[in-house]
């Protein structure tokens, strides 16, 4: 199938409906309507209708989705036909608990972890070795690594996000919270959870706020 | 000072503001031009004009912004100063390592921690005590709590996501895979690391279409 430029909305949506699509197949559930995703959802059909078109014909008048094809033709398009090689960057609680994600069956095999700290030299997350970092340059030129997990304190990611993009890595999931401030070669994608955690806080004020003004009037 | 209304785009935002205001602050930083922070943050001087000019002067023209001024602005119309008190449910590997958090520096005060395996009971995170569930009803109805983290498998999410509704909580951060179809009283804040990490395929695979792509050019 031929892409179109997707926008990065649209983008952002997609694996909510490869979610979703999941469920569904996993109930065993044939094919849906529009209407019924939409209710599922909580968005409106329309713009189901649009996202979806996005990708060509999926929907047939009268018919619905195919749950299997979409979720399938979905997939293809976030890259989740491939299988991706992954390694952690920093072995903290962080680091070591996303070791214990089971990454895999969205495609990210995770294939190593690596730390400073000496004293998780060969401890291994479920089944995978914590390596020290000064043989990280040796083994990423001896394995393919797609996507490097970066859960290091803030004041070490930039530098280890240079050091990454030297040695040829061109994707980060990035947990540190700071920017990397690499070069646009590479994919960023940041989980702030700061950030996160303060937007909810601005919601809960707001949402306060307005309980507040209605009481008094 | 009177808030209009924001759009989610300028909130969204709103926290990597405050984060590089806050190292400007500790870095002793008095006053910064809208040009300057654009070149830190990589985003267009209008831009910045644009998006702080929804909370009223806080540039002067010829002298820039107030670093402390402004900083302690963009807190307040987050809710930063607030203090909010937390608990977290779910003590698997994730729940402990957010538990591990330093989330007080944002405002958030992590006062309990719930699990449903008895072999938690009484153990503690950061001298926090991992609490059974049956305990949460009554921990509630004697604490304010301000916000639920939910890191619980997802086939329980929704039943307690539910189930805190009904005892009073207002604002979730939800790490669970899945909708937790609360009404509109509730705050929600999903972070959903599996569709996170897709985004970045995406992206990834974006990347190397086009090199293949121009590669055969």
């Amino acid at each position: 199938m031929k892409q179109r430029e997707i926008s990065a909305a649209v983008i952002r949506r997609l694996p909510r409906y490869y979610r979703y699509l999941g469920e569904l197949l996993q109930n065993d559930v044939v094919r849906i309507s529009s209407k019924e995703l939409s209710n599922r959802m909580r968005v409106t059909a329309s713009q189901i209708r649009q996202d979806l078109n996005n990708f060509g014909g999926f929907g047939q008048q009268g018919y619905g989705y195919n749950v299997e094809y979409l979720h399938s033709e979905i997939g293809k398009i976030l890259g989740l036909d491939v299988q991706h090689n992954m390694i952690i960057i920093g072995a903290g609680n962080l680091g070591q608990a996303l070791a214990n994600y089971n990454f895999e069956k969205v495609g990210f095999n995770l294939i190593g972890i690596f730390d400073t700290n000496p004293r998780l030299k060969g401890v291994s997350v479920r089944g995978i070795e914590i390596y020290m970092m000064d043989m990280l340059d040796e083994f990423v030129a001896t394995h393919q690594v797609d996507v490097v997990t970066l859960t290091v304190p803030k004041r070490q990611a930039v530098e280890i996000g240079h050091h990454l993009e030297e040695i040829g890595i061109r994707a980060i999931w990035n947990f540190a919270p700071t920017d990397l401030n690499v070069s646009e070669d590479v994919c960023v994608k940041n989980v702030h959870l700061n950030e996160s955690l303060m937007t909810l806080s601005y919601e809960y004020r707001a949402m306060h706020t307005q309980d507040e003004e209605s009481g008094r009037d």
